[in-house]
């Protein structure tokens, strides 16, 4: 594995902390430990750190990946006492005290930080998949962008009138932050920036639908904001159905309970599962496969091993589960790192605090107009949340130049409705485009050999 | 196909002109067609026109794909005679007069002009595109992208040493613009971009080799300027080999006559092979696959159907072909729309002139500081170039949002060397993710059928 690093001291081997997963949680804990005398390991199957949080605007082809993605080593190329790597990781040996690599190397750690997020879950119809595709990587992001945008070319070119409607409906199931966020921004890029694009079809004619099984949108929020909010998507167009669990998701559209709607581009944003670090560990999971950690975020009967983010299970002061949100995963992140520096260092007391988090807010947009956010007892909405909103999002966007980006983006979409970034990317079944797929299966996966 | 347009002065339908192919070449003639009497339908196969001439710097991480591509309806929105079709061409019918697509439906024209472009050739060793693939298409440099990063960070964690050295050992094939340009580029990659970015590897000590069978780079420019920028190449550390054919391509390198260079990335910008628009319309055609064309551009025999940029054979005011680039093909759009707009209008005399090439001349660029440029007898490299060639790029990337994004991107990574479009997106065969790989692969494509 190359040189390793020792302390100043003498010939000691510095400790070695294994970050798995570079998202807002591994890189906060990265970040706290830029100071510790360790060899730390940032590890994750991506070269890139993705600002999730703006993902839906990939999808709704307002951002290119790349305005929201940073690549990992760019982010701590400064960072002398840590270094990257590009893998898979698909087991923990906690006996050997070894992270397990799909392409069979292992990592030693003394410390192991597991951040490896959450997938979107389907609530054991693992099938809807291929009709209501989730959004959590950018792979997610440009699939939905293809799709969103061939319904309207199909519908284009579409003579049946039945099968035209169905082009043009789309349904978004699940009304948390993505699902609101997703149905506004779907409707302004059919109310707007398409607008003009067609000639036999009406793009701002096109149907979306916010369905959710729950009685309010935005259930995280206080109930006056939930209303705020369903009001401003209405605003947009979006027709929002309270109270209404999906039975079934297939190629034609979705079954509400009795009602059938049929569409041809359905968005799941419903629900998560954690990734598999439960199975990893041999711990005590939640429901959504989180991991049950003790209150400074380690796993039980092991005080060297967290698990944070989104695939910990921890509960704020109120004894409720904390959300698997961007400020969590940070704060937990920042902790553990601070927790773990300390214990190098021999500086850990007894009576360590235990994880606390200070919730900060919460926000949510619908279009490029409106907004919801909520701190504390200050609640904003309109206006005044949406540049809130963007202003956070862009100083939170890691990298200069990516702000830089952004601003100029969302001032040109803002001012003229364009959208930039919608272009069809990718085969499609239509377009079979045989040759880039089997070129891009085969990427030649260089194997260790000594033959010239 | 929905409503038909008709005349100002009657009940007479108006002239259907067809445009297959949205590139340089077929916007052009749209463009000419804006204000004639006519039904002007544009066919791509994308939903996007692609400013290939900056294709490279999305293959070397410097641009994102939306910097450098438009949606064809945002471009046309505006053109009230004209409506764009997504859709693949497969044949034309001349006896009826009709486009065939490949979902079976069947485009009517009075006018026909074919502007398909070209795409890489492997001079008969098609095997060898998976080894080496060539630069056309956005797919292709992703796929370039994917390939040049993940090759850094394979070596990263090589424990061989020989196949660390193969992994970063970048051959290009081919020293026309293209190939002069991605060599740079890599080159600037990897000493500048990546050098901070990696522990055990050092990206600078990286080979770029740029072999060409001929006996200097940049064959279609001056000879001194060929000099020059064979002189900037190796500035930059690229190892130029000259009248070396290449016999062989393959997942560990290339063969040149006698040696064997042992390489894991491989790109092919050797040579090109027009579109199969002769076998569609069973014309004849040169060793290229381009169809021999009249002075006016029309096919023999047929007066209404017409070839254009790389797609066609013409030959300059010299007598010599003319070349594949963007220039020559926005001329020839522009002279064949105007052609037949006259033609509509009934103002076309007996004595039209022949379709001329005015040369203003041509540009290539090595890395972020030098270039070379030919006006008639004005000759530009270094610096100066450079800027010029930034300026003209920038001013004809079609939309200002682009301009302003592309030179926010440039200026930024002029003076920081960072590389924002550093992603390594797509499926690779050691991530396979699988999901991602079906569902792309099953985007539901709707059938028009009446049950609901």
């Amino acid at each position: 594995m190359g040189k390793t690093q020792h302390s100043a001291h003498g010939q000691q081997p510095l400790p070695r902390v294994v970050i798995v997963g570079a998202g807002f949680g591994g890189l906060a804990a990265a970040a706290a430990l830029a100071r510790a005398p360790a060899e730390v390991t940032v590890v994750d199957r991506r070269n890139y750190h993705l600002f999730q949080p703006l993902l839906y605007q990939v999808a709704t082809a307002a951002l290119s990946p790349a305005d929201i993605a940073w690549p990992i080593r760019g982010i701590l190329a400064r960072q002398a006492n840590a270094r990257v790597e590009m893998g898979r990781v698909t087991g923990v040996d906690r006996g050997a005290r070894e992270v397990v690599l799909s392409c069979g190397r292992r990592l030693p750690y003394d410390y192991l930080v597991l951040a490896t997020g959450a997938r979107h879950s389907y609530f054991g119809h693992e099938d809807w998949a291929h009709a209501a595709p989730g959004l959590k990587k950018i792979d997610d992001a440009t699939l939905i962008r293809q799709r969103v945008l061939l319904a309207f070319e199909r519908a284009e070119v579409e003579p049946d009138a039945l099968e035209q409607r169905r082009l043009l409906t789309f349904v978004v199931v699940g009304a948390g932050p993505t699902g609101v966020e997703m149905a506004g921004a779907i409707a302004e890029l059919a109310r707007n920036a398409l607008a003009r694009d067609f000639r036999h079809i009406d793009p701002a004619s096109a149907r979306v639908l916010l369905v959710e099984a729950g009685t309010r949108v935005l259930p995280s929020f206080p109930d006056a904001l939930s209303r705020r909010a369903q009001r401003a998507l209405e605003h947009l167009g979006v027709e929002v159905r309270l109270a209404r669990p999906v039975t079934r998701c297939d190629e034609g559209g979705v079954v509400l309970d009795d009602e059938r709607i049929a569409a041809r581009t359905i968005v799941w944003a419903a629900g998560v599962m954690a990734s598999p670090a439960a199975r990893w560990l041999g711990a005590q999971a939640d429901r959504s496969g989180r991991v049950k950690v003790r209150e400074d975020l380690s796993v039980e009967g092991d005080p060297d091993v967290f698990v944070i983010g989104d695939t910990a299970c921890a509960e704020g002061a109120d004894g409720r589960p904390l959300p698997g949100v961007a400020p969590v995963a940070k704060h937990m992140g920042a902790y553990v790192g601070r927790r773990i520096a300390r214990r190098i260092r021999g500086r850990e007391r007894g009576d360590e605090p235990a994880f606390r988090y200070r919730d900060y807010g919460a926000m949510a947009t619908i279009g490029r107009k409106a907004a919801v956010a909520t701190f504390g007892r200050v609640r904003l909405w309109g206006l005044p949340a949406w540049l809130l909103w963007a202003l956070a999002h862009v100083y939170f966007l890691i990298g200069a130049r990516n702000r830089l980006v952004v601003s100029v983006n969302w001032a040109w979409s803002y001012v003229t409705f364009e959208r930039g970034a919608r272009l069809i990317t990718g085969a499609t079944e239509e377009q079979p485009e045989a040759e880039a797929m089997q070129a891009r299966a085969a990427v030649p996966a260089p194997r260790p050999s000594r033959a010239a």
